[in-house]
Order: structure tokens, then sequence, then C-alpha cells
């Protein structure tokens, strides 16, 4: 049982090398007041919409909603009900919120030297002022202060939008979503909210409820799609309007970044056959590849910056899947071949100075080996930043030690939280800020770059790669 | 040629930054003297049920039977002829001990920096107290010391036994094995040594001497094998005696961890194929594949621990497989896929609690993008510690870096030697504390864990996560 | 915009722990007089053979012929033809190369923690004394100093070459190569610039003009060659000469190290496709695969060490290739097979101590994977250093982290530079030299290896290791 006071290192992420150490602070301190640039997650925009939303109780606001907790109790043995997750098949879920909470905090040793586990300790210190460790003992205690703090105004999730200096916040929406949010954020003055055209459960054949996907996209563009052409036509439309309510990228995730042009005649009949719902082997992985090509074909036209999410498996626990749904912390990275699957893309749009690709992946062994040469060679490609489980220390130190001596610092994206955990967005960039500067300080010390030179990298880390990146500027 | 004393450095496997090789050593002394769990292995349990079995000689000890030795002598031209090995063709093999000794000595050099070289320097200095180094002019002087010590009763494989404070050793064992050494042991009191079912000479249906390996079997059980259905029950009664007999573990190895549900007819048709000698393209993966399904299925039932080592290429050298047989250091690892493969199985037992699996690779890409994510979701699941090769200070730092962000380390399953080399195992138990100790201060100094919690994570790491995993509480 | 002065940190590629630098430090001291072993490189002979020869401006020498510099450049959206390189669609390159440098001087910050920008910054500063950083304040100066420079004799590639203390240089040339370059070299004493037999040109039936090649080829030899046996008794008299002109080495480059044993005849009917230019599927790749094993039957026979670099999609951009041609930094990464795609060779030839085989490829998983492993078992395998985009600190320091444990220093051929830039190969062999010598700091102040067996290693890294690889002895 821990019993000193909870206190956040200010040291933290630092080389323990006093030298080093120094000079990561004075880097830090140098951005450390940036505004937060958000350009690509998942908060929900209905939050931010209604002024009077609330974040609920602390069990709504922290765990059940975070698939990075829940996987990891599940994985200690908690079943997913006594979390409060509810159930397809009518099992009891826990409902009180309390005593979720009690059973968090009696297992939340299993984040030490996590990611989560920093993130929450950030969270309750930074944005609570808890001062205690979180454990059984503490467990009640701290929910309860947790629970009348978050009914206040000063916790709603606008408040929190404004103490957290966000200065641009995109979400991702799906092509079918009328973006009402954002409209009225709009409305009210909250340009900074942008979405991001997500056309996944449309541009998927596999994508669990294609055809009621479909349906929506039907009724939002008030037009029927009974065939390949008026489905891009659709999507093409969906996107015009998009980047008028603010979108400047889009995004997509696929299994494999397969790409491949297929004639139209092979598009309309593929699309035909996934109306009928009598696919053919290889036609969902055709299809996605095509429409990488044809969302890359659109993004040299209207300008909207392509981004790629490639290599997971989703779901890949079928019993838990059904019983739980998605997002539950169940999706398993897969190995990813980008050199070769990208070539039709790139031979295509390549070298088109109007086109921009982020490309994402959860492959390291790819940082090295295929993405930081892809993107120190062509003009349109960025790296984004470590992605979901490399989204922690050593995940950065990887990325940093292994892209950046080929792809060079301009040809990366800066960082993007990638959450729809909306309060741990500060304690997210606070990482990504002070691994970056300690890479940096690494660097000054080991006479590899000079200590000026420092001083704007960490500025461009934090700050101005994600905003060029995204045309945010 | 060195002119210093052998001397083990007290700071070895620590970071030289003084702040966190000070905290290194703390954590270290705290867990030093916690007695040795070895639950994987592969001491010959022959070496102890005999009270007056010696070592033999010094090359008999260190060098003949140490494939990790062999590959590298032979790496660099030295015919294993010459050290000793011998020969299915009838070239003639040294058999003057001292002068393999001496031919080992001259070319120690070779291994500096690393594992097998800092576990040599460690068992000549703690269990020897050699003080001199080892090269070509204090190799006769040493064999002299080695030979007498090795003849008295303080330095038989039982005495030694006693001195290393090893609570519980596990052997592995073939699934025909009667287990007498066992059972003998356990007449005498040493209930701690426990044998591990591991089936691999009969359920791989291209293990050398299948047949051969199924007549064993066969006499064991006392029944004929002639159908599948007669294999499955074999294999489930011997299961039931190792448990008896103190197993809590099984292993198996294969190229793949690739898993697949065949029918009872598939099955059957597969083994009465390999009856007579004639398989199909295909039956040797798909029956492996198959019988990974079924040691998880009797897993479930009986409680037993399923080990799974897999992605190493046995024999990767015809001619000398030919000539000097299997174990001489010609296995080579391959790359592996997880996440696929490991589905079928996962889906079919992935929730059930009464199942517990361990996972063992040796391809490094996967611990973050496929085993640490796998783990970090399934209850079933631990990671083994870093296997063979990786069993280094570097191996074992990449996985703590890799692993530990989303496995967490409860996720994991402490420690295990893995060693044929019975002097060598307080070496390799040593090295890991450190190593394992060196990371939590590298931790702490960051600011990513409490001084507190450290302590906790080093006993689980030196001892309990070891227990726990092969229930052996 | 930088203020101080150019200055190369004499602490650069050292930790910043200071017990380990001054270690690094004496290492490196040790060493650092040793003179240049560059056994592996595309210094183009000419250079050397013409008294009177002269590197052109600045730009000529550091930018046109670098596709480190021009990929990077390419990548932050600067067009080929601003730096000078021609087209083959007839569209104009700049020619004013003091407009060139003036481009690539804004630009330089994008080399910022690159290993092109370290090394141009040595080359600036130690072989031209330029004193001030390059960017765009400066660049006009710096232009018209180095001009001046190069026009002089002390700054001839001659004058260079003497400079740069290199003991031995192997250039790489085709199998057609009638060497006269080298001839010349010799007659004048310089007999230390030693030919490579690289036949890619004409063995890999898909290389760029490969019929043309075969003619050339046919024009040396004086012969026919129609049909696969006179091509291999045409390589066979070319290696012969190769080796009279003091080659010690050949080498070849491959997507894959696949390898296979043709029969004679199936060699000879794809040979007769590949002259009338109708191959089948699979033909290129048996093909090569088929010629690995012919190389090193050749290399068992003659005693030329062979050397294989694998894993690289040339010319991955279709367009870029069209206008600029090759090696203009459009080569990607693929990922590597080895245990298993090289076990039909070193089945045939991997115990046999007449052969010698250097391996290199750029997917650093394979390190601790594939190629230590096999490294650490076959007497005929050694393991080139970190390859072209690993040719840099991180590159270097995964390196040794992930192979020496497992295949040892003396499996290990030292380090090649690589380079056609003829300028730049003292400050590679610097960077390799201080990266190492940090490494065994490292080793020493962790305690895994004595200080002075650190002495022998570093001279074995910077020197020994390469001349014995290489046979240049």
């Amino acid at each position: 049982m821990l019993t000193k006071k909870l206190a956040l290192s200010p040291d933290r992420c630092f080389s323990p090398e006093p030298v080093q150490r120094r000079l990561a602070h004075q880097f830090f301190d140098s951005i450390s007041a940036l505004p937060l640039v958000c350009p690509h997650g998942h908060v929900d925009p209905a939050l931010l919409a209604n002024p009077a939303a609330r974040f609920g109780s602390p069990t709504e606001l922290f765990i059940i909603p975070d698939h990075y907790l829940l996987r990891m109790l599940y994985s200690r043995g908690i079943p997913l009900q006594a979390l409060g997750i509810p159930t397809s098949d009518g099992s009891p879920a826990e409902t009180d919120h309390r005593k979720i909470w009690q059973l968090f905090a009696e297992h939340f040793y299993l984040f030490q030297g996590t990611p989560s586990g920093l993130w929450l300790k950030d969270e309750l210190t930074n944005v609570f002022g808890v001062d205690e460790p979180l454990n059984s003992r503490t467990a009640g205690y701290i929910y309860d202060y947790l629970e009348r703090l978050l009914a206040l105004p000063e916790f709603s999730p606008r408040a929190l939008f404004k103490r957290f200096n966000i200065e641009v916040l995109c979400t991702t929406d799906a092509a079918s979503d009328t973006l009402e949010n954002q409209r009225s954020l709009h409305e009210e003055g909250f340009t900074q909210i942008r979405p991001t055209f997500r056309p996944d459960a449309v541009v998927n054949l596999d994508a669990p409820g294609w055809r009621e996907n479909l349906t929506k996209l039907e009724s939002t563009v008030g037009k029927e799609i009974s065939t390949y052409a008026t489905f891009i036509k659709a999507l093409e439309e969906r996107r015009a309007f998009f980047k008028k309510m603010g979108a400047t990228a889009t995004d997509q995730g696929a299994a494999t970044p397969y790409t491949t042009r297929l004639s139209d005649q092979e598009a309309e009949a593929i699309f035909a056959r996934a109306l009928t719902g009598k696919l053919n082997p290889g036609d969902v992985e055709n299809f996605t590849g095509h429409m990488f090509m044809e969302m890359a074909r659109m993004s040299v036209e209207d300008g909207l910056v392509m981004q790629m999410h490639c290599g997971v498996m989703r779901n890949h626990n079928p019993a838990l899947f059904e019983t739980f749904g998605s997002d539950k912390g169940a999706d398993i990275p897969l190995k990813i071949e980008w050199t070769q699957n990208l070539r039709p893309l790139l031979s295509a749009y390549g070298n088109d100075r109007r086109f921009s690709l982020i490309l994402f992946g959860m492959d390291e062994s790819t940082y090295s080996r295929e993405l930081a040469p892809l993107a120190g060679h062509y003009p349109t490609i960025l790296l984004g930043p470590p992605w979901w489980f490399h989204d922690s220390v050593n995940g950065m130190e990887r990325y940093f030690n292994q892209v950046m001596e080929t792809a060079g610092l301009y040809n990366t994206a800066g960082f993007n939280d990638d959450t729809r955990a909306f309060v741990s967005i500060p304690a997210r960039h606070n990482v990504w800020r002070r691994v970056a500067c300690n890479w940096l300080a690494g660097l000054v010390t080991r006479g590899l770059v000079e200590e000026e030179e420092g001083y704007d990298m960490a500025r461009a880390l934090a700050y101005d790669l994600a905003k060029v990146a995204y045309k945010l500027d």
C-alpha cells in the first residue's frame, strides 16, 4: 500500500543524466505553454455542443468508455459486466458506479508503468487536484470528491475545453454524419472544432452493418445509392460538405494498406454484389484497396489531407464482441507491408503537390524499414505520430530513434492524441512534449544537434508540425 | 592477454548513471536472497535422482553439452570433433578433455559481451571460486582446479541443488516418460522437482523418429495406439499421470503457432496416414495446429498450464545434423505471426478462466505488435520471458521496454532459465534480476513509477510472477 | 538562424554520462589514428586514376551525385531539376551551381539529426576548414571559398586520398568492366585500390538493359554468349581477371535472398528465354536464386569473398525513374526472410572452409532473429555493418545491441562506408568508430566487458575485422 502523497514527478519522462535532464527541462519550459493542436481524435462533439453537458459520474468519465482500461482489467480476470459494460445477452451489468470505481481502484496497480497509468495520474492531479494515490483505501473518498467536482460548471466539457487551451480539435465523423453538432458549435463561435471525413463504414464492404450504413448515407444525401457511380458521387458530395464545415482531412482504416486501381466495371460489379450481399472472395480487399485510390484522387481534387490507419484486426475476440460489441479492448495489431502495397497509390498520386498523405501503423518494424524511407522520398507523405499502443514513453522513443534519422523531422506530422477520452488530452500532449524534449536534449548532449536548433525542433514537434500537416494554419 | 584478476563487477548490468545505479542496487539487494523458481527448463532429473551422480570433467560439465558454446566455437572454424562431440560417421572425436578445455580457453575471447560469457564468468567465480580469467595461459591450471572440486561431494548435483536455493525445478519430459527419476526424488522428499508434459515427439508428425516415439508411448500406456481416438486417450492418461507426479504445466514447440480445429474424421484420417508413413502436403501443419487445440482443451479440463514455444527452424544445417545430431547450435529462428494464427484457439478457449497459456517466441518484432496486445486483452494469456538467444542483457531490456507498457507487468510470467546447464541456473537468474532491477530503477528515476512500487515489482519479477503463472503456490 | 560558429562537438556520438563518455574518449583516442580500410564502396576509380582529375564545383561535389541529399530535398517539395539533375524529357535543369548551392543551404536544416547532416558538417569542417554554419546567409560565401579550394591540387581526389590515410579502397565494378582505371593505378603504385566483381547487370535478368549489359560482357570476353554454359564460363573468366587485378570479393544485390539450385537444363532454358526476351513468371527470381548458388560455388573455387545486399525495391517511383533515372533516392527497403531463403545455399556451401559470405540487409527485425543466429552458427557467414539508411548513429547502436550478443564480435565484418561520395569517407568512418567506442564504453561501465578487452574490441571494429573479413591482410 502506498503511503506517500500522489505526486507527479516534475522530471517525468526525462533522462536521469543531469545534463540531459536540465536541457530537457529548458526545452520543455520553452514550449509547455503553447496551445494544444488536436488534429485527429474521437471526442464526441455532442459533449461540447451542448453547454449543459456534463461528464456524469467518475466511472462514466474514466472507466466505462475507456477501452485501454477495460482491456487491462479484463486481461486480469475482471468481467466487463463488473465494470458496468452493458451486455447484448441481457446478463446484468453492474450499475453501482461507486462500486465499479472501488473495483477499479483496487486494481489500479495493474497500470504501473503503462501510459494509461501515467495519464490517469496526470488527470487526477492536474485536472481535478486529487492529491492522494488511488487505491482501495482512498477509492471512496476520491470518488465522492470527483463526483462533487464533475457536477460543477467549472468541470463541464465546455469549461475544460477552454481551460485546456485547445487551439483546434478535429473530430472523426461518419460519411453520413450531418455534422449538426459542429454546425451549432460554429454558430456559437467554436470554429476551432472541425469534422474529419471517415467513410470506413461504407467503403469497407465488411464493416459491421454495411447495408444500414449505406442507407444512412442515402438518407443524408437524399438519393438512392444503387450503383458504384452514385456511391462515388455521394462521397464527393459529402466531402464537399465536410470541407465547407471546416474539415481539412479525411481518415480511413483497414487491416492492410493494399491499394489497387479497379476499372469502373470491376468496381461496379463488386458494389452490385455488395448490395445483394453476395460478395466473392477478394471483393472486400480489392474494393477497399480501390477506395484508397479513389479517396486519394478526391484529395488531389479537393485538397483534404488523407490519413490511413492500417494494420489492426478489429474484434479479435468473437465471444466478447457478441456480448459487448466493438471498442472494448479486443483489437489486436497485425504486421503490415507498406512498400509494395502503397506503390500503386504512390505511382498515381505520390508526386502530386496537391496531395498529402499521413500514415499510421502499429508495426514498428516498418518504422525504419519502410515508413521513414517512404516519407524521406515522396513529397506527399508524412508520418503520423506513434499510434494507440505505441502512444507511450517507450513507443515515442522508438519512433524518434527509428524514424527521424531517415525521414527527417519535417516529414513527420507532429502529435495527435487520437482519443475519445476528452479529459486525457492535456496529459497525452504532456507526455509527447516531454519525451520529445528529452529526445532533443539527448541529441544535443551527444553533439548531434545544436542547442539553438533544439528549441526550434521542440516547437515544431509540440505545435507547428501538426498545424502544417493538417493545413490548420 | 588479460593481466587482471577475474572479477565480476558488482555493478554489472546496471546503468552507469549514479542515481539509477544506486537505486538498482537497492532493488537488487531487496530480492537477491529470494529462492530461485525454475518453472521451465531442461535439467536431466537423473542428475539429481542419483545421490552419487557427479558432473564429470570440467569439459563434460561446461562444454560438451552446451550448444550455446558449441555454435559459437563452430562458427569460428573449430570442428565439433575437436570439442569432443561424437560423430555418427565414425570419424574420431577428441577424447582428451584437458585438451578440449585448452582449446576452449584459447577461444574464450569469442564470448566477450555475450550472455554465455557472462554466465560462465559468474559460474567460475561464484560456484567454483576461480579467481583468474580463463585464457590459454590459465586453462590448464583452472582445469585441474575444477577437476578436483568436481570430484568432491560438495560439488555434486545434489549438493549444488541445495546450495543454489532452488525452491522448485520443473523438468521437461516426453509424453512416454515413466518419470522414474521424479518418483524416486519425491520418495526421498525432493517434491520440489516436478515434471512437465512435452508431447512434441508424438504430436508433431514430422518429429524425428515419430513412429518409434509412438511405440514408446504405446509401451508406456500398455496399449496399442492405432487410431487418433486411442492416441488422444493415451495423451489424456499421460497428462493425468504427470499431474499426479506434480506437473503443473505442459509445453509444445512448433515452427509456427498456427492453430486449427479439425473434425474428428479429418484428424483420424491424418493420423492413419501418419501410421502408414504416407502424409499429404499440409498434414503435418494441420495436425500440429489441431493438437494445439486439443492440448488447450485438455488444459481447460485438467488445469495444466499450457506453454507454446514457437518460431524456430530446428536443424537448419543438414550436414551437421547428419554427423552430430540435434542440439548442436544449428537451430535458427523464424519470423512468427501470432494474431491470426492463435485466433482459432483463443476463440475457443481464450476467455475460459480454467485455461492458462504462456507464449514464447524469438521474433522480437511481435513483442509490441502482437504479444503484448494479446496478453493485455485475453485473461488466459501470459507472456514468457525472453527466450533462448534473447535471454541476455539487451534481450531483456528490449522485452521490458517493448512489452510492459502494453501488457502490464502482471500479464507476464516472470523468469525461467530454460537451461540444461544446471550449474548456470543461478547466473541466469542473477542476470534477469539485475536487468529487471535496473529497468525498474530507470522507471523510478524517470518519474514513471514510485520507488515503493519498484520494490513490489522487483519481487514480482524475481519470484512471485513465476510461481503464480505456473500454479506453484 | 544559427548565430554560433560551426563547431563539431568533440563529444559527438558519446553518451552524456561522464564516466562512459570519458572511457569512450579513451577508446576512441586509441584507434582514431588507424588507417581507413574501405573494403566496399562505390567510388569511381577514374577519379583517382587521372592525376589531373578535380571534383568540380561544390555543387558537383556535394549535391548532384548524392542521392541521400536529393531524396530529402525532393521529399520537401524541391524539384530535382532545381538541383541540377538532368532530365530525360528535355525539361530544363538548373545549371547555375551557385544558385543550386544557395537552395541547398536554405534547406540544410532538413538534415538536422540525420547522418547526412553529420557527415556534411564533418566534411565542411575537417576536410575544408569551413568554420561557419551553412545557411542561406553564409551559402554564397562558403560556395566561393569551397570553389577556390577545389581548384587547388591539395584538394584533388589523389591528394585527399593520401590525406585521408586510406589503406585500401575497393571499388565496385560491372562484370564487363575492363578495369583500365585500376590497371593504370596499379602501374603507378596504387595497388591498394582494388576492384570488386559485381555481376548484377547480367545475372539479374530484370536488370535495366540486361541485353546490352550482356553484349558488353561478350565484348569484354571476346566471345559470343549464346548459352547458359558460355555465360557461366564468361563469369568465371572475368572473376579470374578481377582476382588477378587485386579483387578479393564479389557483390550481388537482389530484392530477396532466395536461393535455389536449378538443373543445368532449367538454367539453360531460362537463359535461352531471356535471350529471346520472353521470360516466364518466376524465371527472374529462380535465375537470380540459382546464380547466388553459382557465385557461391565459384567463391569456393577461387576464394573470392561473396557479398549479398538484399531487400531493396529499386526505383519505387516510376515517374521519377522515367525522368531522372536510377539512384535519385527512390529506392525503398523491403522486409526480408533469410532463414529459409539461404538454406539451400548454406546446405551446399555453409560448412566449406574455403567459402566466406558477408550479408547485408535493411530489415532490422532480422538482426536478432535471423542474421545473428546464422552468423553465430555457420563458419562461413559474417555480418556486414549497418547498411544505407542504417549507416547512422542509431542504426549502429541498434546493430551493436541486437547483433553482438548472439553473433559475437568476431562474426562481424567491421565497417565499410559503401559510398560514392569520396569526400565523406573519413566522416563515415569517424561516426562508426565513435559509436563503436561509445558502445564498448557502455559495456565496460555496465560491467559486461573488461576495460582491457574494450581496447582490443575497439581496434577490431575500427580496423582488423574489415581486413580479415575481406582477406585484405
